[in-house]
C-alpha cells in the first residue's frame, strides 16, 4: 500500500484575497494593504495539505483553460499534485472569488462568481485507475453523481482482498438537503459546524449522537467546530474530542477545515487511531490558522 | 500625417469586475450576477477606445510576465494596438484592481492593488520613434519623469515644420501634488472633477477659470464633470460646454473617463473644433456608461 496515492475530488477555484484596514464604502477608490491570489476549493485545499504532509495524492476536479488555469495549474504542480485526471471544459469561465478581508474587525466580504462549470461527472470518474489509490475522498457537491462514482469503488472493493480496498471519505460542508444523501456512503463523514448548526445542534458532540445513525455500518462520523476542537464518533460508539490548538495570533482560517479533513484523512490512511488524527487533525488546522497560506503547517 | 499613430502612456493593470445587484454589505457572502475580467489603467483603456474608433495607437507602459500579462497583451492584439514598446520586469507582480460594479446605479468600487511595478522611464521613452507619431498622451503618473519625456518631444517639435509636431496632452485625473506640475506641459490637459473638487471647485466651469492660469500659451484645459457633461478653456479664453449623454440605463461607469480623453483626443487629432470634440466625447463616454466594457461604444 505504500505508495498508493490519496484522490480528492471536488472544486478547485480561484480566490483572489485583498486585505484592507478599512472596508470601503460604495463608489470610493481603496489601496489594498496587501492582495494575493489562491488557488482555493475544499478539495483542491486538501490536496494541498496532503501533499505538504507528505503524502501522494491526486485531484479530480474541473477546470477550465486560460490565464486562471496556468496559475491554478502551475500552482497544483508547485505542491507536486498529480493533475492528470483534470477534466478541461473550454467554453467555461474559471470560478474565482474574490476575499475582502478587514484587518481591523477580521472580517471577510466575499464575492462569489456565478460558475457554470460543471462538476466532476460519474464519466470522469471513469478513467479513474483505482487500483492507484488507498483513500478517495469527495467534497459533497453534486452529490447524485457522487453517490454513482462511490457505488463504483465499493463494487471495486468487493472484488479485491481486504488490504487493497478503498477507504471512502465525504465532506458535508455546505447546508444543501441534496448533500445530506452522501452520509452512508462514506467509510469516514465529515460534518461541518454549519450544518449541524442548521440541523438544530447546538455542539459537535450532540451533532454527532444525533447524526450517527444517517451513517453505514462501520463509518466514523466526525464533526470540528472551530475554537471547540472537533469530536468524532466510531462504531463503537464512544465519544472522541480533542480540543482547538489555537495559534498564538489568528492570522488567516481560510482552508483552516480543508486543512482539518487532510491531516485527519492522512493520519487515518496510515494507520493511526480514531483520537490520535483528531488530535492531529486539529493540530495542523491550528497551526494554519497561525500563518498566511499552508507553506509552514508542517514543522521543520 | 494620415497614418501617424496616436500614444499612450500610463498604466496598464487587470481589473476584476465583479458585476452585484446591490452593494456587499461587510462581512456578507454575495454572488455575482457576473464576473469577468479587464485589460484596465487609464491609458490603455483609452487605447481601446482610440482603437475602436478607428485611430492607429501605441501603448506605452510597464508589465511584467505571467498569467495576467498573457491575458492582458492578447487582449491589446485584439483591439491591435501597438505594444512593441511594452517595458517587461520579471521581479514585478501584476497590478491587477477588483471592481465592484453595481448595475442598479453603475456605481464602480474599486480596491487596487499595493504594486511594486515601476512606471516607464525617460529612458523606456526613448526607444520611442518620435517621427511615427501624430499625438502622445501621458497619463499623469511619475511626473518628473514624464516632464523629461515631454522635454523631448518639445525638443523635437521644434526641429521638424508645424504639421510633422506631436501634439502633446496629459491627465491629472488623481489628487496628488506631484501630479499638479504638468499642468504647464500639454497643448490638452485634461483635469477631474476629482483634483478639481480637491482644489475647491465646485464646477467644471469654475476650475477652468481657477487653473487656466497654470496652463502653457496657447493650450487647452478641459475638465468633465461627470453627469453634467465637459467644460474646456481654449486660448480666446471663452468656456465651451456640452452636456451629458446619459445612456437610458447607467450599466458601467468604469473607463468613462478614459473613453471621454481618447475620444476629444480622437476628434481633436483629426482636426475638430474644441466645441466639436468635447460633444463628441460626452457623447461616447455616454454610451459607453450604458453598456459593460467598450465594445459597442462605435455605432455600427
Amino acid at each position: 500500500m505504500g505508495d498508493k496515492k490519496i484522490l480528492c475530488i471536488g472544486l478547485v477555484c480561484l480566490d483572489i484575497i485583498n486585505v484592507v484596514d478599512k472596508y470601503p464604502e460604495e463608489d470610493t477608490d481603496t489601496r489594498c494593504l496587501s492582495q494575493r491570489w489562491q488557488r482555493g476549493g475544499n478539495a483542491s485545499n486538501s490536496c494541498t495539505v496532503l501533499s505538504l504532509l507528505g503524502a501522494p495524492c491526486a485531484f479530480l476536479g474541473s477546470l477550465s483553460p486560460g490565464p486562471v488555469a496556468d496559475f491554478v495549474l502551475a500552482d497544483f504542480l508547485r505542491y507536486n499534485i498529480d493533475i492528470s485526471l483534470l477534466v478541461e471544459h473550454a467554453e467555461c469561465s474559471f470560478p474565482a472569488s474574490v476575499v475582502i478581508v478587514n484587518v481591523r474587525t477580521g472580517s471577510r466580504t466575499i464575492l462569489h462568481m456565478n460558475r457554470n462549470l460543471p462538476d466532476a461527472s460519474v464519466e470522469d470518474f471513469a478513467k479513474v485507475n483505482l487500483v492507484e489509490y488507498k483513500w478517495i475522498h469527495w467534497e459533497g457537491r453534486n452529490a447524485s453523481e457522487q453517490v454513482k462514482m462511490i457505488q463504483k469503488v465499493e463494487k471495486y472493493n468487493s472484488t479485491v482482498p481486504e488490504p487493497c480496498r478503498i477507504t471512502i471519505s465525504v465532506e458535508i460542508e455546505k447546508t444543501r438537503e441534496e448533500l445530506y444523501q452522501l452520509f452512508p456512503y462514506g467509510d469516514v463523514v465529515f460534518v461541518s459546524k454549519d450544518v449541524a448548526t442548521c440541523m438544530g445542534f447546538c455542539c459537535a458532540a450532540d451533532a454527532l449522537r444525533g447524526l450517527y445513525g444517517r451513517v453505514k455500518k462501520g463509518a466514523v462520523l466526525i464533526c470540528a467546530w472551530a475554537e471547540k476542537g472537533a469530536d468524532a464518533m466510531g462504531p463503537d460508539g464512544t465519544l472522541v474530542h480533542s480540543d482547538a490548538f489555537p495559534p498564538p495570533a489568528l492570522v488567516d482560517t481560510l482552508g483552516a477545515g480543508d486543512t482539518f479533513n487532510a491531516s485527519v484523512i492522512y493520519s487515518l490512511s496510515n494507520g493511526k487511531a480514531l483520537q490520535e488524527a483528531l488530535s492531529f487533525g486539529c493540530q495542523i488546522a491550528g497551526r494554519k490558522c497561525g500563518i498566511h497560506g499552508y507553506d509552514g503547517i508542517v514543522s521543520k
